[in-house]
Parts: C-alpha cells; sequence; structure tokens
C-alpha cells in the first residue's frame, strides 16, 4: 500500500491535464499562475463555480451541481438570512473589540450556552488555525508544558505551530519536536484481541487509543518534554472519518488528564449541529474538554473562528500575554455567526442531519451490497465516510477513488476524498442537504459506478 | 524612564475603574468577563459604538466622534461601495480557492500591479498575523536560516511564531531564541557624530541603523544561526512611527542582502495609500522588498490579508509544503478587497492623504508652538505622530500621554498611544479624513490641551 507523499497527489489538478480544458477554464487556470505553487484546484477538470444556493451551486455554464463537500456553507450557499444580517451590520458599524459591542458579547453567551458549563471563556479570531494555534499556547501555558500528541493523519492548521502539528501535509512539512503522533483510530482496520475495532465496545476500543496516547507520553518523558495536550477532532476527518462507536473517546480523554494533560476539542469538523446526535461532536463521546476550538461552519463562509476554554485553563496565559486580533469578534462577522446559530436552531439543522444522514446513509448501503469496491461506510449525521477498496480485501483503492471522484463531477456531484491512502469519499454536505439531495446524489452514484466499471 | 512591562500598562480600561461608568456601560463591561483576561478595552471610559459613517462614529446615547484612530476603515466606516460589493458578492457565491473563481485572480493581477515588477506571486490568508507567520516560513525555506530581525518595539502578530518576533508585546511573552532586535530608529532621540538623527541624511541614518543590523547578524552567526529575513514595517508603527529621512530604509535593505537575507515588508501599517506619497510605505524608500504582508486596511473591515513575493523567493516553500487557507481569497472578502482598492483610486485616498495629512500636521505645529509638552511631530500623509514630553527635554511623560486621550475621548475624538513609553499619540484616520475633521480635530485638541493643564 503506497502512503501519499504529500496532499498534491490527490484531488488535484495538474498543468499537464490542461489540455482537456475547454478555452475559458484553461485561461483562468493559468492566470492562476500569479497566486504560485501552493495553490491546488479541485479535479482534472477543475470547476469554475459562479452561483450557489442551500446545498446546490452553478458553474459559468449554468450546469447546476449537488454540494455534497462544504461544511462552511453550513446552513447552506448564500443563506439569506445570514446574508441579510451581514448587510445590515456591515452598513451600520464593523468595528473591533476594543470598542464595547453588543454582537460579540451576545454571540458569546450565546455559543457557550451550547457546551458544557465548565467551559465558560471563549475568544475570537478569524480562522481555525489562528483558534489552534492559540489554544496550543493557552494549553502550554497552563500545564507547563509543551508536549502535544495528534493522530496520524491530522490537520490542524496552516500556521507555523500548527503544521508542526499536522502530519496530513505530507513528509515535505517537518514536525515539531515536542509532538507525538498516535495511529488513525481506524476502526475499518484495526484489530484488538482478534476483533475488528468496529465491533468492539466503547470501552475497549478506547482502552486500546488511550494506550497508544500513555505509551506517546512515555516517549516524550525518556526526552524530557512534558505532556501538554491531546489535540484532536473528535471525527478524525483528515485520518478518515471514525464516528463510532461511541463513546470511545472518553477512556482517551480520562487518560490524558490522569496524565496531566488537557484536551483540545478540534471542532472544526464534527460540530455546528454535524453530527445530528449532538451541537459538538465531544458531546456525543461524553467527555468535557479543556479547550475547544472551531471555525469553518461557524459564520456560513465569512472568516471567522473562536477558542473556548475552561477558565481555569485560559488564566495563566490570558492574564499576562497580551492577545488581540483586529478582525475577531467585529460586529459583522458576529453578526454571520450568530445568523448562522438562529438559522442552525430555528431549521433544526441537527434533526436535519440525523434525518437525511440516515437516509443517506440507508441509500448508500444499498450500493454496498451490489458493489463490492465499497470497502466501508461510517457516519454520523451528515459526515459519511465511503471507503473504497480492491474488492474482496480492505486494500485502498485511490485511484479508483479519484476515478469516483472525476466522474461524479462529470455526474454533477461535488466532493472529494480524505485519509492517509486518499480512498475515502468525504461526503460532508451543507447541513440543509434535503432527502431529494440523497435522490440526486444516488443517481448520480449509480451512473458513476457503472462508468468506473463496476 | 519607566518602561512599560506590558501594553496593559497604556490606554485600558480595568475594572477598578468601573463605578465611574454609567449603569449601561458597566453591565457591558462586566458581560466582557466570558472573553476571558486577554481582551482589553480602550479607555478608562469605554466607548460604546453602535453606528459608523466616514471618518465618524457614533455611540449609543448618539455622541458623535470623530475617529483619528481606526485604519481598517481604510475608506471610510460602512463605505456604501464595500458594504454594497459585500452584500453582490455574499448573494451569489462564497467558496473557496480550489474552485476557480475571477475575484481572486482579478485582484491578484490588480493588487500586484501596483507593487514593483519583481514582486510577481500573491497569496492571500484573513489576519496580518497569519500573512506573517507564512512570510517568515517562505523566508526561511528560501535562504536555509532561521534567524529573524525586527526592532525593539515591533508588533507583528498574534501567532505563536509571530509573536515571538513582537517585541512591543511586553515581557510576559518570551521572544525566540533565533531572533534578534535592533534600536527603534527613533530620530527624535538617536544621535549621530552629535546630529540628531531626524536633521541627517538618509544615508547617515540609514548607514547608522544598517551598522546595527550587521552587529545583530553577526550575533547570530556566533551563536550559529543563519540570518533569514529582515521583518519590518517601513513607518516602525508600533515603535513610535519613523517616516523620515525618507531613504533611510535604502542602506538597511542593502546591508541584508548583502548579508544573504531577506526583507518582508510589513505593510499593515503604512500600505494602502496612507503615506500619501507612495501605494506602499517600502515605496517611499525606494527599495524593492522580497515579500510584503499586509492586513487591516486592505478589505475596508472584512477579515482578508495577503502575501506577496517575488516568485523566486516563493518557490522553495510553496513547491514543496501544502498551504491551504479556507477563508483566504474566497469570493466575499475578495469583493470587498476590489471595491477598497477601486474607492481608494476613484477618490484618489493617497492624493487626500498628502493634503490633508499636510493641513494636518500644520494645525498640529501651531498647537506645538504654543505647548512644550508636544515634543516631536512626524508623520507622513495621514499617518502622525505626537510626542507628549516633559517640557524643556526629551523625557517621554506617557501619564500627560494618556490624560490627553482621555480628555480627547471626552472631547468626541478618539485615538491611542503607541511606542515604547506610551506617550505617542498615534493618528491614523481613515483615509476619507478631510479638511473639515481637521479643524474638529484642531477645535477638541485645545479644549484638551487647556483642561490637561496646558
Amino acid at each position: 500500500m503506497a502512503v501519499r507523499s504529500t496532499i498534491m497527489d490527490t484531488n488535484s489538478f495538474r498543468p499537464e491535464m490542461e489540455s482537456a480544458l475547454d478555452p475559458q477554464t484553461r485561461q483562468l487556470t493559468r492566470e492562476r499562475a500569479v497566486l504560485g505553487p501552493a495553490y491546488r484546484l479541485f479535479y482534472r477538470k477543475p470547476v469554475h463555480l459562479v452561483r450557489g444556493r442551500g446545498s446546490h451551486l452553478w458553474d459559468a455554464d449554468g450546469v447546476e451541481y449537488l454540494d455534497v463537500y462544504n461544511n462552511v456553507a453550513s446552513v447552506g450557499h448564500c443563506n439569506p438570512r445570514v446574508v441579510e444580517a451581514i448587510t445590515r451590520q456591515a452598513s451600520m458599524l464593523n468595528t473591533h473589540t476594543r470598542y464595547l459591542h453588543e454582537n460579540v458579547l451576545h454571540y458569546a453567551e450565546d455559543i457557550l450556552s451550547t457546551m458544557p458549563d465548565e467551559v465558560n471563556r471563549i475568544m475570537f479570531q478569524c480562522t481555525g488555525s489562528e483558534a489552534n494555534d492559540l489554544a496550543i499556547r493557552v494549553a502550554q501555558s497552563y500545564t507547563g508544558g509543551q508536549g502535544v500528541i495528534v493522530t496520524h493523519e491530522a490537520y490542524h492548521g496552516n500556521s507555523a505551530l500548527t503544521s508542526k502539528l499536522s502530519p496530513a501535509l505530507g513528509t515535505a512539512q517537518s514536525l515539531g519536536l515536542r509532538m507525538r503522533m498516535i495511529p488513525t483510530p481506524d476502526t475499518y482496520r484495526v484489530e484488538i484481541a482478534g476483533q475488528v475495532a468496529n465491533e468492539c465496545s466503547p470501552e475497549v476500543f478506547g482502552g486500546w487509543m488511550a494506550d497508544q496516547l500513555a505509551q506517546a507520553v512515555a516517549d516524550m518523558k525518556r526526552h524530557g518534554i512534558k505532556f501538554a495536550a491531546f489535540l484532536a477532532d473528535s471525527i478524525f476527518s483528515s485520518d478518515g472519518v471514525y464516528p463510532a462507536p461511541v463513546g470511545y473517546l472518553k477512556p482517551v480523554i480520562d487518560k490524558v488528564h490522569e496524565l496531566g494533560g488537557v484536551f483540545i476539542a478540534d471542532e472544526v469538523q464534527p460540530g455546528f449541529t454535524r453530527t445530528g446526535d449532538a451541537f459538538w461532536g465531544f458531546q456525543r463521546h461524553g467527555v468535557v474538554p479543556d479547550l475547544v476550538t472551531s471555525g469553518k461552519p461557524m459564520a456560513n463562509g465569512l472568516p471567522t473562528s473562536l477558542m473556548a476554554a475552561r477558565a481555569e485553563v485560559l488564566e495563566p496565559f490570558a492574564s499576562s500575554v497580551p492577545y488581540f486580533n483586529t478582525f475577531g469578534g467585529n460586529p459583522v462577522c458576529m453578526a454571520a455567526a450568530q445568523a448562522t446559530l438562529d438559522v442552525m436552531r430555528d431549521e433544526d439543522t441537527m434533526g436535519n442531519a440525523k434525518k437525511v444522514g440516515g437516509v443517506f446513509m440507508k441509500a448508500l448501503k444499498e450500493f454496498q451490497a451490489e458493489h463490492a469496491c465499497i470497502g466501508d461506510l461510517r457516519g454520523a449525521g451528515l459526515y459519511i465516510a465511503c471507503e473504497i477498496v480492491k474488492p474482496g480485501t480492505k486494500d485502498p483503492d485511490q485511484r479508483k477513488a479519484l476515478d469516483i471522484l472525476e466522474s461524479l463531477r462529470g455526474n454533477r456531484v461535488l466532493t472529494s476524498v480524505c485519509g492517509r491512502y486518499g480512498n475515502i469519499l468525504k461526503l460532508r454536505p451543507p447541513l440543509v442537504f434535503s432527502e431529494d439531495d440523497v435522490d440526486w446524489f444516488s443517481t448520480a452514484f449509480g451512473k458513476t459506478l457503472k462508468e468506473c466499471g463496476e
């Protein structure tokens, strides 16, 4: 099983694919040279989008796509209530948190009300990277340690600090000297005492994971590094999406605390009702984090993020080191975040994620019964992973996964892949995804599997 | 001369000042406990703003203030063209740079056209901190070095990496082991061969500064650190604003290159026409940077920033390490940035900064002639520093500067202080500041000086 060296090898356009493009698309991809070589475009034939609404997107030729990938537009592309809130506040005032403003205070109270009582302080930034970067510093200040543990394919941000905690970036990005990785909680492949993990109890699987963590902390100690934090998103998104057995994080977080560390719940992926059974991913597992971070789905597309904390964990850092984020918590971003949260409540996106996620999973299981290339299906709410493997084995089939992706694009469904081997379809649509959307997906997926020789 | 230990000692509200507040303001300051101890409010009596337009702001009681501080609202608070651009794009589509979109490409070309030809690549982030964080990594990758030089009171961001390059954060924030500081280019106090710096030629003063830099690089070398970058904003804003003698950076940047480093021009402060004589601060000094960063004034309040680079400097990093910023360069932020740039051109903010900045400086000089507490006035365009000192000396008078600040607030003018001793009024209004605004300021300043016993 070849392991990718960087995420470049996954879903992305490369200049040598240029000849297959129509003139306008080719022109736009050429113009992107100005952005330098770090930018990647999705798809062998990149998509040129011009309009969005709900869970649907339209390209420059008027072709309509179903969006089964973008969690940023959490309450739907161009949600009119969010747009209206942005317009109203942008027309009124947009300053910063060194003047008093209700928006940041009201939203702070409102969003904290969705969290455990122990998590009672919150600070605002603009990106998930900024939130994680700050959370690490807060955790290190509180524990007096430096050591951070993440999973083997984790992605936690693009800042200097968080990049060094993001093995998913590939081997060209050096990892921190004081970080350690524990294995991906791959419930499809890990076996414990002869039993596949997804058939284990949460206690057994969580116990296995807690052991991995304890070993990593022991190794840190051997190198003179004091353990500070376990940083994880509770659905292990870039590792490949591992939502169950629900509760398996509990023994892990207990171990984190026993060993003197704190748990930073990175809720960029599972948070904001996506999993259908809780507002936050960590709540599904019955754990209380010391720090919570989120970003992407928070303000439906405006750059907005948060770092929430237990007061006593925040105190040592925040009472000594000045931190000011010019745009973080500004009235316009807070208005967008508030409108997003209001829509989540009023339209019960949690209920919708549960209901439509269930219908979606059922439809996928029907495909699985017919197609041996679908090795595993797992998910929570509107976060579903579909593993493409070589029939009769658990060997990842990245080539087929990428073929499926391109074919789905041709059949007007947008998504992408994740996981160490880039063979896992990541199905993570806007939270307003409907049963009709599932039908749209199913029709396209059926055609795609046929096109891919299934 | 007492040096502040952290920026907490400057312009900020503290809970013990609560009794002087009206009930509503008191209530709001109390509610801010939820944000934790890192947040600071301006003023002993914080301002509760609800509305803005042009260079004017209104509080909850309808009191109108002149804004002489906020560079984020660069083309004026709630500029209707920017609001309209945001609304239009937010109603149409807001995704990310992994799909093709014209906005990011058109803005990229447009903003690069304001820079030297050599700076021909650009990447987008959400905050100035993110831009500097990335620029450092790019510089280190290109040079193979780690060492970064900043000035003694520099502020370059709030990420883990940039905080360690920001001595202005105070002594509780540890600095990087591989960074060195050179003295503030304090043209009011530094003497070279018996001559005050602001009377020296740019060559002589720049030569002095280049010597300081060479010494810092030599010290790095002695510690086994390879020099990577000189990171500076060309107006040295948090150091205290030192815009002249124009050209003094030239010998410094020549020395940076001679010693194998790159120059990162942090244009968060001087960029976007503020200095009245160039679009970018570095252009005033006749130097070409290797990397350019900016943020605050770029999109009139939406979280948007940039890192531009010479292609060959960007290459080693960007062709090997994946970098994706979810919100960076998104269609809405780019629409706001484009509208801001369009307004800057159409309303000639550069010309306005030059003209009104000149009128502003003239008015201030008249006050200086009458008031010995005004020790030095220096500026470029709409970026003016007014040093408050003990009469007959150059000793900073922070207490009086803070009294002036509070009195100005009472007289409906908002600004703040900067510099090592917190005694320098930082006058940095929106770029649409008018001659009427100068009159408003002058009336308030006259009253204030009287109230402060001048």
